[in-house]
């Protein structure tokens, strides 16, 4: 079984040198934190992570979520896990100091975020709805609303979750049909009785904590037509007391859980509303609106989970190559059986999975990072800009991230040849876990559509045109640098791919539709690929200069020498029309 | 639940123009058969798998094989689909008259095989092991032993199994430590007693036939070490009586059964050899050579696994993109719910997993129509011709195809959304299945070794080079057709960066082995795609000629002009030196 070691050295790295968190610790807004502080935390959550955390990974896989007549649960040591993060408060890190937070900034969030998904994800997803359910009733909530359910959500001891997709409504969200009626004391108390079903519920229904803050999408009567129509409600499991404290249950159940393909120690809830008593959050048919709030902290952490996976099925990969002799390697003494590290293959492999884990790393912490900086600027200009960045970046963290780590994870278990086959060797638990993470929270087709639909248009195209600007800087950098000229090259190649793409898809744009939508999926993948290369160029830059050991530069330089320039390939698939994809109907395609 | 419709008029395009069926059928050697038998036996076979077989899929996937104190079941519904099985006599096609065979070329035997692997890749394997044991009995055994086993064997009555792999010993069968020594009555029989313990092994025991035939490599008393001191036996499951009947039990038993990913039906045996009387099967210590003769054949079926599994995938994410509405599509009347195969991206996913589809059927029919003509050549050269194409296709149609076969069967779960995540919707179950393929038979590194070590070393390059000449004429017939001319100008410039790849590599050769071994899993894929463009080429060149509807048009072009320009972006991974692969220590990659 895989022990987990936090990958601290690479996380502060990429603070220091990819993020620069010295400059955004210097603003206003969080100012009163330090990063030897955020340093020391990321360390001490990486050990409890490691201790605590990790060893349950297993019990979540083989012992799994259970229904038994609405009562669900989940593997024992999960309980004790959960009980040791709600008492760390690790939690409410990133949270407003007023409902008991530490104001930390988001990115340091997400290295938390990291660490807790590479330990156990199906238990990380209780947290991950939690914080989904705060961002929003923090964003659109009423005070009351915040006074009643933030300070109890920001520790864990209640958890949250997301109610959206109905069996007819997935990707297209307008299709919901959950009806929320006034309720008979309505005038009195503005509550709501909600009716309708719910699939896809995680963390809907379990025993890990007192209390569970349902937000709801809905309809009231006479509403119109698509998400227009749609508001959120907040409908808690237990309604509360005078005290505040939960009280009698409300009729809102779980009717069964499904049989997935991993993730199996969280629990996937089909859940029943049967005239819930809930509240609006926000405006009545601002529903919609309000979930685009919490969307980007919601796919960044999704795409953490491809990084996640990755970091924890190649450490696993990487101590069986050493552990594991067959075959004699070059120059090993004929006759010997060499650690199958030495192979060429192997290694490949290996160095394959780190340079993607330090891409993917890069992207999401810079990701993480450009929403602090929106929101510590001053200035609504630097504000604007960093927003751009962050929202362009989304779809690449939350789209190409999910993919890879399906492959990095596939990876993990080539290495382990037919042992990787074998359940028990834990390598496929990763990769089965890993499969969720492109289809839900959008799934990768939705991220590569808002990608060459909405963030393409920002600044009609500008805010691509800057970041590649930025890398020809990069490029220069590296160029400098004996060690890492044939990176700068390769970088400027790819930034050039890329602008190719870009413009072509610019001057496509509106006027053909089909053709933007059919080159979106292949763009995502080039661009996201570009960008993590000139992330990189950052990385190994700094590794160069600094006085750190090569293993930071040889994974930005092996990503930029022999990944990134599979961007040249994706060119053709971005720039064809959308005849071919047309071309044939329903029966010539059987 | 997915049914499953054989592509018969797809394999018998395949067949008609791109392996070029008449032909070899106007050979001496396939002269006795005609296509238009041949094309009614895949017919016939296909109503066979799709009524009989594929309903029996789910069952092995949900049931499994199971243990208990050494007696192995398989689910109910494989009984009677094997029973039917043998007695439809299909396995026999292939193999000589004179144990019961038909004698048809082994590529119908593919065509058998591949709706047979769609149909249920887990009770296909215990055909498959079958036909390897067949290969190694009709190549090495003596005249009795083929009497004895053969004809039982070709119905399959009775199964085989090939016991390779120790604990120690996977990749590296010259590790192999299990013994054999003369038995008592060696003088007599020229028996010996076998003992030691094998891994993985497929279908090593069952109740599906009556005797299981065991070949197994073993060490016989002062062998040298290495591959050179392996011996090759047979060790039946029950010896034979006077009658030639299974008789007393031989000390042979499975001790235990994996828990694997996938192929749950398939029961992988952990097999215990204690003193299990055996015989030699061809010369002492030329059990590695034995393998080899058996290798091409079990590498093509294996490469034959990722387009069966594809190939059943895609049918079942068609379906759904055809029943699932989701959103409006383009062009569709505003608020009304589109068939997801309106949407682009989801287009893209099914013509992309068509495209692999028809590129790998290209290839692999091709390889086994290559091992057909090199069988019916007339004189030694064209054998000589066409065994070093079948050599050289294989570790492509095995390496190429399997991991291709991942990528596609999780592409089809992609287009499911979140009901391809639950195990009930049966489309993970395909994923699940194709996870193996690379990595049993020779995992694909060992496949990628084989292409840059005796593959490539074949005249000097010269076979790769005759390849690629040929595929200049295919540029040459594309470009002179308006709708593949943009295919045509893409094949050449697949072709010239393989050039340049096999250029590079031929250079490196033995001078560098670390780096000509290092690129090798990058040059796999890039000499793969374009041999596979090349081929395909053929198939959209017959299309655009004949009466044919554009189906097969379209997916061959869609792969020339969106998928085969991968290529180019791996290049500068095949071209690198191995530097940056060994530059960390184990240290340095934690």
């Amino acid at each position: 079984m895989s022990e987990y070691a936090p990958p601290v050295d690479h996380i502060r790295f990429v603070l220091d040198h990819v993020v620069d968190l010295e400059s955004l610790l210097a603003t206003e807004r969080f100012g009163h934190v330090d990063s030897d502080t955020v340093h020391d935390v990321v360390a001490e959550v990486g050990r409890f992570m490691a201790e605590v955390v990790a060893p349950t990974n297993v019990d979540g896989d083989r012992i799994g979520a259970s229904w038994d007549d609405g009562v669900v649960s989940v593997p024992d040591s999960f309980q004790g896990a959960y009980a040791g993060w709600v008492e760390s408060g690790f939690g409410a890190m990133p949270f407003d100091a007023e409902f008991g937070g530490a104001g930390f900034p988001w990115v340091s969030a997400i290295a938390v975020q990291e660490m807790l998904t590479s330990a156990n994800m199906a238990l990380s997803l209780c947290p991950l709805l939690t914080q989904g359910a705060i961002d929003a009733i923090h964003a659109h909530g009423s005070d009351e609303q915040k006074a009643t359910f933030l300070p109890k959500m920001l520790t864990g001891q209640w958890t949250g979750t997301m109610n959206l997709t109905e069996p007819q409504a997935g990707s297209d969200v307008g299709a919901v049909t959950t009806k929320a009626e006034p309720s008979p004391t309505f005038d009195d108390d503005g509550s709501y009785l909600i009716t309708g079903q719910k699939i896809y519920i995680t963390f809907g229904e379990h025993q890990l904590a007192e209390q569970i803050v349902h937000l709801v999408l809905a309809r009231t009567p006479g509403s119109p037509p698509g998400t227009k129509g749609i508001s959120m409600f907040v409908v808690p499991k237990f309604l509360l007391d005078e005290n505040g404290d939960p009280g009698e249950a409300n009729p809102v159940s779980c009717v069964s859980i499904e049989h997935k393909v991993g993730i199996h120690g969280s629990p996937t809830c089909v859940m029943a509303f049967e005239g819930a008593t809930g509240w609006l959050v926000g405006d009545e048919h601002a529903g919609m609106r309000n979930m685009f709030t919490m969307m980007n902290n919601a796919r960044l952490s999704v795409g953490l989970q491809g990084l996640a996976l990755s970091e924890r099925a190649y450490q696993q990969s990487l101590q069986y190559s050493l552990d594991r002799t067959q075959g004699t390697a070059i120059g090993a003494e004929k006759g010997t059986s060499s650690p199958i590290i030495e192979h060429p293959d192997v290694r490949r492999m290996l160095m394959t999975q780190r340079a993607w884990i330090a891409a993917m790393r890069c992207l999401i912490y810079t990701n993480a990072g450009a929403l602090d900086r929106a929101e510590a600027a001053v200035d609504a200009d630097e504000a604007t800009r960093w927003r751009e960045i962050a929202d362009l970046l989304i779809p690449l963290s939350k789209g190409l991230c999910t993919d890879v780590g399906v492959e990095m994870t596939s990876l993990a278990i080539q290495i382990h040849g037919g042992m990787g086959y074998v359940e028990e060797t834990g390598s496929a638990q990763h990769w089965r876990d890993s499969r969720i993470a492109p289809i839900y929270e959008g799934t990768n087709g939705i991220q590569a559509a808002d990608l060459v639909g909405r963030k393409l248009a920002m600044r009609g195209g500008g805010v691509i045109v800057d970041l590649l600007d930025e890398f020809d800087l990069r490029v220069k950098e590296l160029s400098d640098i004996p060690a890492l000229a044939v990176f700068g090259q390769r970088l400027d190649e790819a930034v050039s791919v890329t602008r190719q793409a870009t413009d072509h898809l610019l001057a496509t744009g509106l006027a053909d539709p089909r053709s933007l939508l059919g080159a979106s999926v292949p763009y995502l993948r080039l661009l996201g690929t570009t960008v993590c290369g000139g992330l990189l160029a950052k990385q190994a830059v700094a590794a160069a200069n600094g006085a750190d050991d090569p293993s930071r530069l040889e994974s930005a330089a092996f990503f930029g020498e022999q990944i990134m320039p599979t961007v040249a390939g994706l060119l053709p698939a971005v720039t064809s029309t959308s005849d071919r994809l047309y071309a044939l109907d329903a029966d010539q395609l059987a």
